[in-house]
């Protein structure tokens, strides 16, 4: 199994047990998770951003206006903090101290590189469209000359990275086991709902498949 | 109403509109997210880590291990970025390009101070417990003199915070108005499944209403 060389800035100090380096569970959170929180320092101070990413082989690749100063700020090749978190349950335990949480986490250290590459651009646009909702892009009307002007797409190798993941019932202390408290775990999930028509929708038109699938 | 005051750090430079300052609303998605990203800089290099969170009057706690790296960091005074955001929606467009999120989102910039008060420690640690869920406090078993000595509690001012949001459905260019693209929104929502009993619960301990009043 392919892991990623611990560093120091990947390194877990709390909980290491916790710490998974593997590409398998590194992958398989990137890609379920919906966005991310992108941070970067701006005159010593962190500047946090959630935005939505796409990922193509080991690439993560972010996109938005070419006028923004994130955007600007995250392409000059300062180290950016990517952080991704998916929240599995709470955790109640029989003890205030030892309440948790049931989560998967990644954090991906890295320096954007500005895409010029038209093709490469093209690409980076069409995973994280497709990263969104799957299948969204052959369904759409794809970007034109002018919009790709007003785009930049960032792309961050995905080479220190590491990942956090708490499963499982709480864990009290010995003595608190009988206590005539209720501890057990209540499950989280981000869940879809009904698609909801735009108001301006084409008459007839009824919600494709690839939005059915999404739920 | 009362509004926060808008800085060079939480100016929001794009889409504008869906800035907002008023306690209003921050408060209400402070209330409402089940937890925060925290990001401070060490060494240059942003780390942002999640966690959950506490409100009390106009501050926002943070608890951890006394021996955590993390909490040591953000304790000492350095500037602070508290990010917290919830998705609403997948807001699918005709175009590729005008795909878009619903979400209500905070940005929180502070010091941190590290609680030295046993009172004000106890009811941060209080207030994060039932932020985690609603009077759960009283239901637990209470932090003992040790466990209150391995934790530290950390307070944040709110005082320097922006929120942003976006609700509705897409806005297309005109002309896509006519493809026969299906658009629309899919709502998303953080949803609560049937609690799960601790494999080694109390006989005949059920779930309790402030468990089933989470749902």
């Amino acid at each position: 199994m392919k892991t990623f060389p611990i560093t120091e800035r990947t390194k877990i100090s709390r909980t290491a047990k916790r710490g998974d380096y593997t590409e398998e569970t590194i992958y398989s959170i990137l890609n379920e998770a919906v966005f991310c929180h992108v941070s970067y320092v701006e005159n010593g101070i962190p500047m946090t951003i959630p935005t939505g990413y796409g990922i193509i082989g080991n690439k993560l690749y972010l996109h938005g206006s070419v006028g923004g100063h994130f955007m600007r700020s995250i392409a000059d090749g300062r180290m950016v903090c990517i952080s991704v978190s998916i929240i599995d349950g709470l955790v109640l335990a029989r003890s205030a101290f030892h309440h948790s949480v049931n989560y998967r986490s990644v954090v991906i250290f890295g320096k954007g590189t500005k895409i010029d590459d038209e093709i490469e651009a093209w690409d980076g646009i069409k995973a994280i469209t497709d990263h969104f909702i799957p299948n969204r892009w052959d369904s759409v009307r794809e970007p034109s000359e002018s919009e790709m002007r007003k785009t930049i797409v960032i792309s961050f190798a995905i080479n220190e990275a590491s990942a956090k993941v708490r499963t499982g019932g709480p864990i009290d202390e010995e003595a608190d086991y009988d206590l005539p408290i209720w501890a057990g775990v209540v499950p989280l999930k981000l869940t879809a709902g009904e698609p909801i028509d735009d108001e301006k929708l084409m008459h007839g038109l009824s919600v494709p498949q690839h939005v059915l699938d999404y739920r």
